[in-house]
């Protein structure tokens, strides 16, 4: 992108329902990417964990190895049918004998251009509310992960991951103008958090934020808060899904992220000499 | 305080209106003082600016060395009179040939306990809209402000320092179980922001959040937003004042700061293996 030159950019938004039936899972998200691309989407995003149920028992069972695992073949192959990038929500990936919470990002020839394995894995424990604990199954990923388009950089985190201010702020170092966050909020969490934490990575790092969460499913075992979402550089929601199955094509501009930046210089006006968050 | 016991705090707000007499400002900050007081508070705060209109030319004008100047005097004596905490808002303050915007705060007996000076200065230019440039008058602080009280541990920031997420993070490290923020936010950036930072402050790092602002004067050069708020450390509004000028003191119970942090142990899931947040 040449300096000064805007482009419009349409984000596409799968918020899908997610069975226990993973080839019926696939089958969903290929009518509802088909839908989005057909929409004109540049960008098309799924939500976290879009082939599995988000049940822990059930994560060794989905999970897949990356290089030849049937999701990885169904994604690349849509995002080459579309032309479209394609962040691929997340999946139970397994590698020897650990399992991942992995984001696979397809460019619009169907390559692979980047994985998130999240990183922050969710342990919680509100009682009679919600308990939840990822660590018993999962690995952490220990990389931060931003790729390249025509339209920018991008980020990817995934759910818990937004919690973690440090993350953003290390990936705006490479430069990203917008960050997709596959996520499943639950029914605690979601009406308390979702909107704000999202409002505030945009607003703080002055980027776009794209949450995508599985529509809600009132009888499964852990119920997604739904309500997937694009929040400007500005922290103005531009655009809210409700909470059931639903695809949507929604543009923004480029020009947003360097007005915005131009207007209150916020992070020029970070004291990098007093404090300043480090890679290990 | 003794792990496991929980204690009561009374917080008092003063949301002012700040005029351009300053003995008419302390004057009115006076009767504020007292009457929340006389309702029972244990810490007291002020809004930012409250001896002085928030102008930049206004600054040299009304301000005074620490040391010796009328309004510390003023702030030392009501602390001790009332017996409370007084979180003194901010004042502008000459050192040498410096201005600082700074915040004393002082204990029950009328010691001064800590100041901030705000470390992060506001230069905003949006057309039409709003322009303001603290730094063609003002110096900024260089340290991170904190101090201990019965009831725990608290920080101070000022206004725009609330933008910055690595602030609160080096708090955390100091055991802040909240933060006072007197805070001049304006008719652009209040609507916009004020609500959600301050909540997003709260979730990420469960803490109590109090933003004290001066109450609203259309007739001003400067007009302040008002809504004076407190946060608890699950992100949900406690209360909020209106725009007007306004006194009230509100109960918050410590060990929801430990509650929260039990059920959704966010600080210790931080990836501080992979990313630190580091003072220089």
């Amino acid at each position: 992108m040449k300096q000064g030159d805007s482009m419009i950019i349409k984000i596409g938004i799968v918020q899908m329902l997610v069975s226990g039936n993973k080839s019926d899972n696939l089958r969903r998200a290929e009518g509802m990417i088909l839908e989005a691309a057909e929409k004109g989407a540049n960008l098309i995003a799924l939500p976290e964990m879009f082939n599995c149920p988000y049940q822990q028992g059930l994560f060794p069972l989905f999970a897949e190895e990356i290089e030849s695992g049937e999701t990885r073949v169904f994604l690349s192959k849509m995002a080459g049918k579309t032309g479209a990038y394609l962040i691929g929500g997340s999946v139970p990936e397994r590698d020897g004998t650990k399992i991942y919470n992995t984001s696979m990002i397809f460019d619009p020839r169907g390559q692979l251009l980047a994985k998130h394995r999240k990183m922050h894995l969710f342990d919680i424990a509100i009682k009679d509310r919600i308990e939840f604990c990822e660590s018993a199954v999962l690995t952490p990923g220990d990389e931060i992960t931003t790729f390249g388009t025509e339209f920018g950089n991008f980020g990817t985190v995934i759910c818990y991951d937004l919690r973690f201010p440090e993350l953003f702020r290390l990936m705006i170092e490479r430069g990203i103008i917008g960050a997709f966050v596959p996520a499943a909020f639950n029914m605690t969490t979601g009406p308390a958090h979702w909107e704000t934490l999202f409002k505030t990575r945009a607003i703080d790092n002055q980027i776009y934020m794209v949450g995508i969460s599985p529509a809600r499913d009132e009888n499964a075992g852990y119920v997604a808060y739904g309500h997937s979402l694009i929040v400007d550089p500005w922290g103005e929601l531009i655009w809210k899904a409700g909470f059931g199955a639903e695809v949507a094509v929604v543009s923004v501009e480029t020009d947003q992220v360097s007005q915005v930046r131009k207007n209150l210089p916020l992070l020029a006006h970070r004291r990098l000499d007093r404090y300043q968050i480090k890679e290990r």
